[in-house]
Parts: C-alpha cells; sequence; structure tokens
C-alpha cells in the first residue's frame, strides 16, 4: 500500500491516554497548545510518500519529480520536498517566491498556467525558473520577448490538450479538448513553425499534458502519454526538432474515504512505464506533477467542537470552530471526508451526526452523517486527508483569521504557519482621510 | 428603481475618451494607476441605497438597519455605513474587531453565529455590542457565565428557525427546519424556561430569524414576519415577558444579470409593514439586516484581457488576470454575472466569448457564453455587482495577492484595501530550526 492508499497520516496511533496522535504527539495536547483550527503535517508521511515516487520510478531513470505547489505552498513544505530531491510545479509569482524564499534550486522550478501575467514571467526569467510550460500564442510571444530584452532562452514545454476525458469532479478535469488551457492538436504545428521562425529566445524542449486531479484510472495516463509520445516523434520528424522531454503532469488520486480506492505509486509507475516503451527512440525525460497525492494524506486539520443542535426528527448538528474558510472543498466539489474524535478514539457508544462549520451559510457543512462517539462541548475532531486544497484555498470569509499550520515528528511539533491574528485583518484596510471628520 | 434593482453602480457613464467611468473616475485609468485584478466601489451607490433603506422604511419609525458585514468588511466600508446611520450585523470577532477600529458605535453592532467561540464572546462582551442573537442552548449558558463574570447583562435575541424554504441555492437557504441554525420551534419554551429560571444574566428582548440569502419573493418576508409575531406574543404572554424587538435578517436579492428582478426596497418596506401590523399590541422595533443589497451593486471587479484560445470548432476563452480567487462565486454557487469592456464601451462588432480565470483549474470560469466587443490583450473588463461576497470569500489560491480595493466619488479614488504582496504572502511561514541544514 502506498502512502496516497491511505486514509491517515502513517504514524497514526491510540495512545496510552486513548488520545490519536500524529508523528508521535498527542493530538489532543496539540490543540491545546496551538487551539484551534490547526493544520497539521506529519513530516514521515510526506518523506515516505516522496520515497515511494522515486523508488517506483527507480527503474525509469530519466525521471524529474515536480511538486504542484498549488496543493499546499510554503516555506517548510517546500525545504522538505527540496530535501527530497522534488523540483516545484508552480502556477504564480507567488509560488516561485515562495520556493525562492526558502532556498531551493530554481533549475529544478518549472513555471505553469493558462494566463502567465507579464510581471511574473519577468519575475521567473529573473529567478532563472529552469522550464516555462508556453500555454498559448499571446504567452509564446510575451515569453520571447522578455527573454530577449534579458538575453536569455527560455527552456520551454508545449502545453496541449491531448482530448481525454477522465472521470473526476468537471472543475478539476483538464486534458478535454474544450478547455481553457493549452495548445489544441490542431494547434501545435502552428506554434511551433512559429516559434522555428520568430521566436529566438525560447528553445522547446518538450510537450506537456495534464489530464485532471483525483484521477483514479490509470487508463487515462496511459492514452495520455500515447499521444504526447505520438506527437513528439511526429514534431521531432517534420521539424527536425530533437525534443527529448515530456511532461505528463499529475493527478493521482487520494483515499478520502473508505470508498475511495486510488491506484498505488508503483502501479503508475508501471503503466507510465509501459507507456513509454512505446518509443521508437530513445526514452525521454519524463516530468511528473503530482500534488495532491503527495500532500494531502499527510495533513489533518483539527477542530474544537461548540455547540451542537438536534433537530426535532431530523438532524443532529454537531458544530465546529471551523469550517469553509478553512476547508472550502466540501462546498465547492461536494467533496467528503473522514473523521475522528481525538479524545475518544476507544469509545464504543456511537451515534450519527453532521459535523457544521461555524461560517454564516448553510452551505458550511464539512461531514454529512458520519458515525461518531457521543459528542460534548469541548471535544477535538480530527479531518483527515486534509494536507491538499485545504489551507491553499482558505479565504478570511466572515473576516475569521486563518488557522496556523504545525509540522509534526519524532514526537516533536513546530509552527511552520503562524495563526492569523485580528489586526492581520485590518492591516491593509485605509479609511481616507477625506471619510475621517 | 432602488440600488438593489440596478445592474451596475448609479454613476456609471460612458466618458468622452469612450471609457466607462464609475464616481467620475475612468476605469481605463484607475485600472493603470492602481493595477488589477482591482475591486472597485462606487461610494455614492452605496450612500444611496443606505438613504433607500432609510426612506422606505421612514413610516415605520421603530426601525434598525445592521448592515451584514459578511458581504463586505473593511474599515473604510463600516464608515461610511456608519455615517449612513447603519448598525452592524457581525459574525465573527474579526467582524467585531474591524468595525471598532473603525470608531463606530459599539451599542449598533449585534453578534450573530451558530458557534461563537468562547474568546469571541469575551472579545464582544468587553467592547459592549449592543445584542447578542443567540443560537442555540451551549451558547446560552457560555454567554450568561461569561456575562456573569463581568458582572454585565447580556440582550438577547433568540434565533429560531420558522421553517420556512425559499427560493434561493440551497447553500444560503435558511430559514428550513432542517438547519444548523437557531431554535427549532419546539425548542424555544424549553429555552426561555431555563433562561428565565437560572441564567440571570441574560435578557431576552426579541427574537430573530433569518430566511436566506439573494431573495426575489417577498411574500417569504412575510410569512417570517407573521411567524415571528405569532411566537412572541405567545410567548410574552405564556412567560410574562414584554419582549419587543424583531430582527427579521436580511436577504433581499440584487441584480446580477438581466433576468434578475429583485424587488425594490419600497416593495419590501410595504410587505414588512403590512405584516407587522398583524401584531395585536404595541409595533416592536424591527432590526433589518441587509447585507448584499446595500453593498452588492455599488462594487465592481476590473481584470485585465491577458491570453486567450480558440477551441476549433469551439469556445473563445479569454483569460483575465484574476478569477476563482477573487471571486468563488461562479464555482462555488454557479453565479452569473454582467461584463463590459471598459475601454471599448461604444464598439459595435461583438464577438461570443467565455470568460476563463487565471487559476488553475478548469472550474475558473467567472462567466460562460457573454457577447462583448472584440477583444485584445490589455482590455479592461469590468464585471458588475461584485461588492458583496467577492473580497469576502477571496482567498490566496495558486499563492496568488488579493487584489486591492479604491473607493470612487466625485473623480477622487482612495485605495481603501492595500493590494497584497508576494512578502506577505510568505510572511506567516516558518522553517523550523532543525529543518535548517
Amino acid at each position: 500500500m502506498s502512502v496516497n492508499q491511505s486514509l491517515k497520516p502513517i504514524t497514526t496511533k491510540i495512545n496510552d491516554n486513548g488520545n490519536i496522535s500524529i508523528g508521535g504527539c498527542d493530538l489532543k495536547e496539540i490543540a491545546n497548545e496551538y487551539g484551534t483550527p490547526l493544520y497539521v503535517i506529519d513530516e514521515l508521511t510526506l518523506r515516505t510518500i516522496c520515497r515511494e515516487y522515486k523508488e517506483a520510478f527507480s527503474e525509469y531513470k530519466n525521471i524529474k519529480m515536480m511538486y504542484a505547489c498549488k496543493a499546499l505552498c510554503n516555506m517548510a513544505v517546500s525545504k522538505i520536498l527540496s530535501e527530497e530531491g522534488f523540483g516545484f510545479d508552480t502556477v504564480s509569482g507567488g509560488e516561485i517566491y515562495t520556493v525562492y524564499k526558502t532556498g531551493v534550486c530554481m533549475k529544478d522550478v518549472l513555471f505553469n498556467g493558462n494566463n502567465k501575467s507579464k510581471q511574473e514571467i519577468k519575475f521567473a526569467l529573473d529567478c532563472e525558473v529552469g522550464r516555462f510550460s508556453v500555454d498559448n500564442f499571446y504567452e509564446a510571444g510575451l515569453l520571447d520577448k522578455l527573454a530577449k530584452e534579458r538575453n536569455k532562452t527560455a527552456e520551454i514545454f508545449l502545453r496541449i490538450t491531448p482530448g481525454i476525458e477522465c472521470h473526476t469532479h468537471d472543475y478539476i478535469q483538464t486534458g478535454q479538448t474544450d478547455s481553457k488551457f493549452g495548445f489544441d492538436l490542431t494547434q501545435v504545428d502552428d506554434i511551433i513553425s512559429l516559434i522555428n521562425s520568430k521566436y529566438n529566445n525560447l528553445h522547446i524542449v518538450g510537450l506537456h499534458a495534464h489530464i485532471g486531479s483525483q484521477i483514479f484510472e490509470l487508463q487515462s495516463f496511459y492514452d495520455e502519454i500515447i499521444i504526447l509520445i505520438k506527437e513528439m516523434e511526429r514534431i521531432n520528424k517534420k521539424f527536425k526538432l530533437n525534443m527529448n522531454e515530456m511532461n505528463i503532469g499529475g493527478g493521482v488520486g487520494v483515499k478520502y474515504t473508505e470508498n475511495d480506492n486510488p491506484p498505488s505509486i508503483k502501479d503508475l509507475a508501471e503503466i507510465v512505464t509501459k507507456a513509454m516503451k512505446t518509443c521508437s527512440d530513445n526514452l525521454p525525460t519524463i516530468y511528473l506533477e503530482p500534488g495532491r497525492s503527495v500532500i494531502s494524506t499527510s495533513g489533518v486539520t483539527l477542530y474544537t467542537l461548540g455547540s451542537s443542535k438536534q433537530v426535532p426528527n431530523g438532524k443532529k448538528y454537531i458544530a465546529v470552530d471551523g469550517g469553509m474558510a478553512d476547508n472550502p472543498r466540501p462546498a465547492m466539489y461536494q467533496a467528503e471526508y473522514t473523521a475522528e474524535v481525538v479524545n475518544k478514539a476507544n469509545y464504543k457508544e456511537k451515534e450519527r451526526v453532521t459535523i457544521a462549520g461555524r461560517y454564516c451559510e448553510s452551505g458550511d457543512i464539512l461531514i454529512e452523517d458520519i458515525e461518531l462517539p457521543k459528542l460534548e462541548t469541548g471535544d477535538v475532531i480530527c479531518v483527515y486527508n486534509t494536507g491538499a486544497y485545504n489551507y491553499s484555498m482558505a479565504s478570511n470569509y466572515n473576516r475569521v483569521e486563518k488557522p496556523a499550520m504545525v509540522l509534526v515528528n519524532n514526537s516533536q511539533s513546530d509552527i511552520i504557519v503562524n495563526r492569523e491574528t485580528y489586526e492581520d485583518l485590518v492591516s491593509e484596510d485605509r479609511i481616507p482621510d477625506r471619510l475621517r471628520k
């Protein structure tokens, strides 16, 4: 079993106090010490999945793991991934800035995105990121111009839409023909001709595609790679190019609930390798962009139970101190999660409840209908698999401070993102002089 | 026509340059000066709807307007609303802190919410907010205890779920029986008995209900008020109380597209007054909590067009420099918006496009299928009616800085929220010493 097939961080245990612990840290104590809501990242789970990726693809030598920062981007996580030999798939100046400040090797950074701004491209060139994934005609011209101004050559992938429909939420399916991303297959020759004839400061190293996120069927990856290989071989021949890199994107799913059965990383490696072997020539260097599958399982969110409400002849709502602002996925994607009560790990008597958030909106429901031990105010609830797309999508809705994030390992806990304060919330507010009487 | 029935700020014009202006400010110039994406608030539109509310309800003398801060909360907007005689419906310590720092009269502040924390209640008591809307049994006990510790009496509404289903998005319908909010009608006598017998530091001033948001049918308000009146009269009689306040919530809709036909504020006032006249006794003081209808129309968002993509035999996507992080409503609620091109206000030739955002997700589409003048990179697009639930729900998804906000009036523009910087994004990140080699 690989980490992405686990519901919980791999260090999850019930300790002698009957409390759940992760990374050797009692989660009830962690909640007391740092307050809730609290994001917790288990370092060993994170390092283990990184090593599983490396191990699974060890036979296929020419592979670069590029962590998709959009899943969760901060300096401590970037530092760990960098130590594990991962590069970074970034999609904004802010992500590039974060990994730059962390001190990672910028050659191992790739800049993706359907609408990179001029300012961001300049910043990326000045930071000397290793690769750009060029998404459209406009970007190609802009990047060439800005690279020329700097007397640099940008090493680029061309992002294409392979025309693959995979089974996942519409919002996170990205390989279909009707997509805002990348070049349609019918446009590829035009962009290559344009670059060859006019854009001297772009160097095409390969093609890039991405089919979506939270994908369970490996066949989609196989189909995608076959399309990429055929296109690369056709283009290399037609345009006498030497493209020898291929960015196949990311997208392996994780296990949010018992009903989810994501493939193992080993199975992914096997199908990718099998597909690559259909190449006629030398095997190209693969870039892989896992995000969710790298970080999700290592993360949990702790909440404290406050009020509750029994609807007569209806649901029992229990309300926690967080919700849709720290985890918008249930409201945005109808996402499902698994939770347990940290301080009642061994309790046998259960009740069926709905976990509501604290935000002033009926849509703010974290988990509908879950069996939990009989609950009381002050109980600490652990929601699993929140490492990805929780903090990264968090808002200050209802003017609530974003939670802190703690890294746990070997019974040690360290703050890696400070909790926001009331003062932070107003720090950028200004009242114009003319409104001051 | 009242302001909430307008698609655009009331000062919207096409100026001599053929550009759209708001508050006398050329939006193309504003975009150049402050950068995009940019939230713009038109002060006159905001003050006008405030005055419409006051005017419409002027016959019904005992009325308090409590702006629902969750729609948009910052110091400059709070200052203007306070000048217009509005109080504040708050739902968090952060909102209370913001209006407190603005210097509004704290007696005109009401604290709502289904799961107020102990820390927030303490803060609200220490700030001497005027009213608490008590949502559940747990909160009643906690508030009484904390008020007692401070030798204070909390003036409270009891929030009830009136059992009304109104036509709006499920997420923002709040009056139905199966709700996380408030006391079920069958629980009201229990909480009143409990307060009367044990909670000496709570003083019940009235009942509170809220049926939802973006509501077009006034009949729902009428039905709600009738239920509130009946309950108040029944309770006053049974428990020999003197409740004489009634919080009827908010929720009048606004006009996001030509297809939306929200009622006027005058019509709302008429139906509320008509319903109130069914009271047997003295007319109670009404608290009204408009949020969206107060702020939405005064706000627009400016974006600059970057890349575009023509899908062969399919859609034309144009990509702007913002999207689902500064306006999550299309992704979250399938919300629709109206947009125009600021610098091509008089152009006749149109094309049908889909406005995509810059975020790395297929769900990041701001407007599907809209007719706009032929577009080029650098064009500035104005999306109307973004004053409510845009900035307030904004995230840093993809590690992108939150936009700035500008107040325009009488050809003057002033920053009221600074744009975030890359440095802001990492300012709370910490790398533990043990990870530093």
